[in-house]
């Protein structure tokens, strides 16, 4: 019997297209990272199971982990997100680093999950995360760089919308209505509004608080705090003009303290939140550090493709080779002189060495993508003159290597 | 009890100087594969456990791997090495793809070995393979482009060697000596020559085939035949100098058919294998695939950064921020024109919103490694001149943005 040639379930081969789309996606989240002086980092995908049973979504961590015991006997954990470990390598040297500290990662993280469509086991996950930095300047650097990574994208303002809240100011309203339950399990009552029909939602926020009609009210159409204005004006005046206070947003972690946002597509066909983030003052002092304020978010890669696709914003994207060299006889070894000179002006050189007659060779070029083919025989080698076929258009000329060198690289620009 | 802030033994956390350094690992990796028409593929850190026990190591497989069901009690392991991903995602596209395909990855493995200086039980492994080409031009290549990439990163041929061998002709001598055991056991044994003494390896041997003598004459000064004698002097004429023939190069893997070789450390400190590749014509086939020859190479990140580090290679690296902004008095809001102008330019700019006194907040840029501070205050807002200081030389000049802008961009050529 042969091997299967499928990968695990929910995950993800990248072919070269499949691959040169997500380097596009993570090159544009790196460049306006740095933009904002931030640094990538990264840490193992392997993680004590412990570091995820303190304050995650316990549903995640008791149901949808990959969670095994080593040879060692310690229980360890495929990543399921980056907050946990970041805030553990900040904790472990609290002291050394220079604040505030402006950190990014893109990890791979995986769940367990039901299989759906749109969702895998697998996905990616910029990390973007400020610490050291108590006032809302934090949040709102937040929020301003998930809105310039998206304009980065040649997303527009009326594609997607951000949402805001406090958890503080919803804590307290929770806490007025006189909670039956829990805090955290309110909030995620809460977090599910949107999914919810209005009459199931009030019956189970009946069953979790005393008063659950002045607090349904504040929900519906509450007003923002101080902060919450102070921040969307202060959004507004750099440029992000699609916020909006929303009071039923809380997001799925237990772990956030005060501000949160979430980043809606307002796409009546795909209108969901595509990714979010928030305050999260007290992870750091689980490691046993001192406290450190810190604001984060995470945008995850498989939503993120699908907001592009929907919108139009998927880039078409050539490979990386420039030329495809095409021997024409047993020229193998003399013609790399030649082609290590293209190579030493900078471009991206394959060689066809299968000696196939020449129409077969050009196949195979332009199923590759590659826009251009170079000839290469014992002529050309005698003259240093070499024919260069534009493959989207067909046209040959016969040129110095210096002069295929500048032809090559400017149709990249 | 607060929770650990260490790593899964045996896995590295990449601060941020971790990771820039990992970066230009990669980056070159990337660029001298770019250059010979490679391109680059993903595949899932999880594979079905199957994937690794038809043709890998056995004893990797048994002992060293992580290993375990997942909830849909499937056998899953996180991956090792890269060829058996890479032969299924190969086989599962036989007919589709164009060849011959050049492809590389830059996977992270992970082997649960004995913990021992300088090696951990995670690492990272360009892994580069060409597939569909028979002759020993696609071997050539693979040696090449090692060479290339050694040379990439500054090493001159004197700290190295290339050492090569065919293990097709290892097997007729091999057989012709008569084996007792098997002939993956006497290769794995031919594998450790370098490692053991003179006597004990003969006895080994001796255990293993009827007639060691001859074969021990031919391991210590055999000739090398045709295919590697060609390929040898084609190497050379390529510019590769330091290549030779070893008759006890074998590789671990079983995998390998025909042309293997190893990059040696030749520093006498750190005389040692850093890594190597060669021939497995027949992975493809085990997915069901119609044949397809193969050649690669695989070079592990931790050797290749111990390697750099004795022979002094490792560059400097700067800070991915260019500029530190110092904010005097209350004008974050108001700052943010000019930042965001800076950006523009292309500068990489990070704002110190502590409003802590300014040269705690110079002292955090110094300790972050980056060159430049930017001093913003009411009166820079009005005359639109900020002040600009080289914190590596601590020179001082009030400039436009523009001229700003120029400063920086020149600084970093």
């Amino acid at each position: 019997m042969s091997l299967s040639i499928k990968p695990v379930k929910g995950a993800r081969d990248f072919y070269p297209d499949d691959m040169r789309l997500q380097k596009y996606l993570f090159g544009v989240m790196r460049s306006v990272c740095e933009r904002y002086g931030y640094e990538e980092y990264d840490a193992p995908i392997l993680e004590p199971t412990d570091l995820y049973l303190s304050k995650g979504n316990e549903e995640i961590v008791r149901e949808q982990t990959y969670t095994f015991r080593d040879r060692g006997d310690r229980s360890v954990t495929l990543r399921t997100e980056m907050t946990p470990s970041v805030s553990r390598m900040v904790a472990a040297k609290r002291q050394e680093l220079a604040y505030p500290l402006r950190w990014y990662s893109i990890p791979q993280c995986w769940r367990y999950e039901r299989m759906q469509r749109g969702r895998g086991r697998e996905f990616y996950q910029l990390n973007v995360d400020i610490f050291g930095v108590e006032d809302i300047s934090a949040d709102l650097e937040m929020i301003i760089m998930a809105d310039a990574i998206l304009k980065a994208y040649g997303a527009k303002p009326k594609m997607y919308e951000i949402r805001v809240n406090s958890r503080k100011d919803l804590n307290q309203r929770i806490e007025k209505a006189g909670i039956k339950t829990s805090l955290a399990e309110v909030m995620r009552l809460i977090d599910k509004y949107e999914k919810l029909e209005t009459t199931e939602f009030m019956a189970k926020l009946t069953a979790q608080v005393d008063s659950p009609k002045e607090l349904m009210e504040y929900l519906a159409k509450g007003n923002a705090g101080k902060d919450l204005q102070d921040l969307i004006s202060r959004a507004k005046t750099a440029g992000v003009t699609n916020i909006k206070f929303v009071p039923t947003i809380a997001r799925g972690f237990d772990y956030y303290t005060d501000i949160v946002f979430e980043v809606f597509d307002v796409n009546p066909d795909n209108n969901r939140s595509m990714f979010g983030g928030g305050r999260y003052d007290g992870l750091v002092e689980l490691f046993g550090a001192d406290s450190l304020p810190a604001a984060g978010f995470a945008m995850g890669d498989i939503t993120l493709r699908n907001f592009l696709e929907t919108n139009g914003l998927l880039p078409k994207l050539l490979s990386e080779t420039d030329v495809y060299v095409i021997l024409m006889g047993d020229v193998f070894d003399a013609a790399q002189k030649p082609i290590n000179e293209l190579r030493n002006i900078g471009l991206n050189v394959a060689v066809d060495s299968t000696s196939r007659k020449a129409d077969k060779q050009i196949k195979a070029a332009v199923k590759k993508g590659v826009r251009y083919a170079l000839f290469i025989g014992d002529k050309e080698l005698k003259s240093q003159r070499f024919t260069l076929k534009d493959l989207q258009t067909g046209q040959e000329q016969a040129q110095s290597l210096e002069e295929i060198g500048k032809i090559v690289n400017q149709s990249r620009i």
